[in-house]
């Protein structure tokens, strides 16, 4: 594939910067025009490289584009999956371009979605053109993007449901993740489930003056912050009752295999630019990550924020508080469990509210499936050696509902990095892993049979 | 003054709406503009009222109003402290009317600034006009009118240095605080101090995909949650070291005094509509907004505070927390002991950067000073019985400041209640308010002689 690649490469470039430049921002409401413009123009993407069905079908929420090129029932199928919608772009100040606006600089794509999941889908449909224009395609395909991952996928696991037949297949693939690093090529064989939650917590009805009345009412804040504090122990435990009932512990064996994954401390510390590293006692850095529930608090605010000071003791508080899920762990149940646990904390001088926000179960893939090995042998044949099977710390939550409604496993065969930085500032995707991933999943499609 | 006050009702509206119209927030740097036009109406209104200079006075941030009318160098002199910038008016949606465009709801004056302290200093020029213009002044009045209260008065203390001959007076005299209720007047004679600082904890060098490093690398915002918490202990104590080592305890004797302010609990927990009162262990409410000092969490924000979902682990995370002080407490010295604490607390795998934002010192008046005597009178005159005397919460540190520079005691009539809520949404000033403030400080001048 890589003459093809050559040949076409402008054409490829200004194909996927023509969906880089839709802010698809699937939380933001006023990007509504936006979702549906993005996914027209994957449906003319799909149908221009071979698709001879592409459509965007609503749903109650942003729509889904689906394509297929079905030929032959005796054939395998895939059922390609990627998502168009991206994560907001703040702080803006911090991007060197234009988030919008792609850029190529020092071999990488910088631009919201290059990578996370604009830049890795677009791959799949590139492998794909190739395969149908050189006569090489002996699978069916079929392609389902959604528009709503980013905000946890609430609307897709319904269209799945009333669409089985449609998206019957003999493998989920999918590239949404990241690699161990560019030269240790990895599979995704487990991710995360997830449980996020909004709390506000209020304490006096209205604004009150902290000179008048501090030191006599609590402040919602700091009751806030005694709160978040309790949720996880001094051995980094959380602290939600029940929270590890299911956790399933994994056997020392299992947990020699993943610690297979080549991995340097120093390096890991320097790229992230701390001194030290902090997670649950008695598990490595790539098992916090993997094998291992989190709690993170990834918004917090509450009171004067603005320029200068104020001496306000605020009415209320608020946190975005999200759980990462190993697989057993239910995201429902979870939720549940942290919502009765939030309010049992809640002192008598503030009131709690809690909003679910979405979540997801995490899953586990066998290595010893058809298609986990021909994606290592298609990786071991791009990269030169053989992948390592890893665990990912991240939630693709409605794979698991996928592989529920579908019966079918995913397959996550992702090309991102690390240094992509997804969902912050200057995210990236590096031409060469762009390139090595269309020729990797072309390679997949060569050495995938039917179980 | 009663007829007075009747016959020129109306002009007094159009005057004090003429000032509470311009948006002087002395903390939001585009409003530079508005800060000097609300000081030179001030000074035409001084003009207007009698006062035989008037000026706006540049010094090295807003500028300070100063008017006077000397006359006879036998009489007492006052001088009257006020300030004309006011709050920020967020959050703006919870505002019933325009903060900058008073209306008069249900007896009473709804803007920012109504009371603290445009409607409050009003009165000093309008008690001044009536003894003017019906020929009973008998003192030198000086009016000092500074505009940056609010953001801690950074350059009035360096201003008074300089005007000390200029601002010679036998009493500040001050209208800018609160009375115990619309029954109840009282007459404040200390308050506390202020030490104001912002603090930033920084994590991992950029936001991070919460599920490739939830639980392995510190998030910032949880720290933040675990060092404020850490702060107040279980018996409501502030921990920083040090910081009760300057704290004067005070007698049973003077707590008993204090504890003949009427306070209902019952109606102070409905008026906040809150369930309990919290705070330090062996001290009432009053006693905790009054002797006791406090810690307070202004303001917070980290990470992601949009719509939606955003599954980042962020880079900073951000308070500003504000601690009243006692007097005794040196506002210098706790906030560096505060500094030193927070970063001796800071974890290996967070840095801390701190920075004050402003402060000063808490004050205490003798009950027995002359003015103090005739404020008392003009009071009872008013409401019909004797005022309490009672310990404000708030700070304004500048007064603390002035008493040193200038030798001079601070005498602090305020006509605020607890119901005009200042710094929050929908500031009111009663008009009986108002009016009894004119009539009480024009009595004030009838009883204040000379020590």
């Amino acid at each position: 594939m890589k003459t093809y690649i050559e040949t076409n490469k402008q054409r490829f470039f200004d194909e996927l910067f023509s969906i880089l430049r839709i802010p698809s921002i699937s939380s933001a409401a006023e990007r509504k025009p936006d979702m549906l413009k993005c996914a027209e123009r994957l449906a003319e993407l799909l149908r221009e490289a071979g698709a001879d069905r592409a459509e965007v079908c609503p749903t109650s929420g942003h729509p889904v584009v689906f394509g297929s090129r079905f030929v032959d029932e005796s054939w395998p199928t895939v059922l390609v999956y990627g998502h168009y919608d991206v994560q907001p772009v703040d702080p803006l100040e911090l991007w060197k371009s234009d988030p919008f606006e792609p850029e190529i600089r020092d071999g990488a794509i910088y631009a919201r979605g290059a990578n996370d999941d604009k830049g890795q889908l677009f791959m799949h449909i590139k492998a794909f053109e190739y395969l149908v224009r050189e006569g090489k395609l002996r699978h069916n395909v079929k392609f389902l993007f959604e528009g709503e991952e980013e905000i946890g996928s609430p609307s897709l696991a319904a269209w799945a449901e009333k669409n089985r037949e449609l998206l019957k297949a003999d493998v989920i693939l999918v590239s949404d993740t990241t690699m161990i690093s560019e030269s240790v090529p990895s599979i995704n064989c487990g991710m995360r489930g997830l449980s996020y939650v909004e709390v506000k917590v209020t304490g006096p009805d209205k604004d009150l003056h902290s000179g008048h009345y501090g030191g006599a009412v609590a402040n919602p804040i700091n009751v806030l912050c005694d709160m978040i504090s309790s949720l996880i122990d001094g051995d980094g435990r959380i602290t939600v009752k029940g929270f590890y009932d299911d956790v399933v512990e994994l056997s020392d064996e299992d947990r020699m295999k993943l610690s297979r994954a080549p991995f340097d401390l120093g390096e890991y510390k320097d790229f992230l630019g701390i001194r030290e590293v902090k997670g649950e006692k008695g598990y490595t850095t790539l098992e916090r990550t993997g094998i291992r529930p989190s709690l993170d608090v990834n918004g917090i605010w509450g009171g004067y924020t603005g320029e200068g000071a104020k001496t306000v003791l605020p009415s209320e508080a608020y946190a975005k508080i999200s759980m990462r899920l190993v697989p057993n762990q239910d995201s429902a149940k979870i939720t549940e469990l942290f919502s009765e646990h939030f309010k049992s904390i809640a002192p008598d001088y503030v009131s709690v509210e809690i909003t679910p926000h979405h979540g997801g179960n995490g899953f586990l893939i066998p290595i010893s499936s058809p298609a986990y090995q021909a994606a290592s042998r298609a990786m071991a044949e791009v990269y030169g050696i053989e992948p390592v099977p890893s665990r990912g710390g991240g939630s693709i939550p409605v794979l698991a509902d996928l592989q529920r409604i579908l019966g079918i496993d995913p397959l996550l065969m992702g090309f991102g990095l690390e240094r992509d930085t997804i969902h912050s500032p200057n995210e990236s995707y590096l031409l060469k892993q762009l390139f090595s991933g269309m020729e990797a999943i072309s390679l997949f499609y060569k050495y995938f049979e039917k179980k």
